[in-house]
């Protein structure tokens, strides 16, 4: 994966919401470009009745896409719940970061809050990527506790253990849709490979970023 | 590319809106997965006020998605118009065919909807990709000629000129966001290395559809 991750978990109704949304101002604020994923287990609706996009939808597409010079939007319905790390890697690799809300079975770094008139009982205190609990309850843990208000101390914790800390790969393979972790002198190969491969075609001498994608019969 | 794209073109107030709901539900009841990209040259408003995306996108987020179990949702800023092709390559891969509403100067096969009240004058008339003109005007061309209601008739004219001359390509190859046109042999040659290449590894032997992405520093 190309881009820090750092998953918002918690009960419904804890403020996950209201906190990320200050992170992501504070975060912006700091010079981050900033990507988030939201898990809705429930759905969600958007878009707007009586336009076009939802006039198009409506008749039945699968998917609808809008263009503007500056904006870009889809909507799209999917037989399964699609794996957040093919998304991020499509959609999101030109963040600096990435904020999911959600997702607390994934192996993502977690950050969870937990508001005690809300829940009494933390969801992923025995995670091992849980990185800290913002909290206005009284929680006897050896992992790192935040005010649940404390906006700047939660990214100052994303800055340092998870921006920081994220190595950059050059190299990523997906198969069927999922990623195939690498070690190190496969990835080796298959960038040397693709990149002797595509040096000599038109225009792609100079080529930065190549992605190749092949189907078989 | 490996969907069939048509175009729908035309001034604004043409109909194409209202044409390509109607062409939308005729293909979907004829058993096609139709995705649609439009085009809005003024932007667009999408996402509802005080929802949690539209509160994560008003907090600075570049780009905000919002994922259920049946239906995806994205909504991101661009810094240019983001490439048709490169899209429908990354999210519309899935569809049977893709319509797509604007992108007259694009070469993908057109047809335009041209209403007297609204237009006297075509705008693709002399593009070679022309296919057809939808319209309620008296138009001399020997380009073909159907009714701007006619829907099943367009549709008809899609299945037999656009999806069943759509030949599936295996291997498509992006270069810095650029598609890349490959010749047979390259074709073959990229398929087969990046086949063999990922055979070995594990839970690889059976992959049917492969992506590599490849960043060079």
């Amino acid at each position: 994966m190309s881009v820090p991750i750092v998953s918002f978990v918690g009960s419904s109704g804890s403020g996950k919401t209201t906190l990320l949304e200050k992170v992501i101002r504070e975060l912006v604020k700091r010079g981050y470009a900033v990507g988030v994923i939201k898990h809705d287990a429930h759905g969600f609706e958007i878009d707007h009745e009586g336009k076009d996009s939802w006039r198009h939808k409506h008749a039945g597409a699968g998917a609808v896409i809008l263009c503007s010079p500056k904006k870009f939007a889809v909507i799209k319905d999917t037989r399964k719940a699609p794996d957040p790390s093919a998304i991020i890697n499509s959609l999101l690799s030109d963040s600096d970061v990435v904020l999911t809300e959600g997702f607390k079975r994934h192996s993502f770094p977690k950050i969870e809050v937990l508001r005690k008139a809300n829940s009494k009982k933390p969801v992923c205190l025995n995670d091992p990527n849980l990185l800290a609990m913002a909290t206005d309850a009284d929680i006897r843990t050896r992992k790192r506790l935040l005010r649940i208000d404390d906006f700047k101390g939660v990214v100052d914790l994303i800055e340092k253990d998870v921006i920081k800390k994220h190595k950059t790969r050059d190299v990523s393979l997906m198969v069927d849709g999922r990623i195939v972790p690498l070690k190190p002198f496969i990835e080796g190969m298959l960038k040397e490979a693709l990149l002797g491969m595509t040096r000599s075609l038109k225009g792609c001498a100079k080529a930065k970023e190549i992605e190749l994608r092949v189907k078989k019969r």
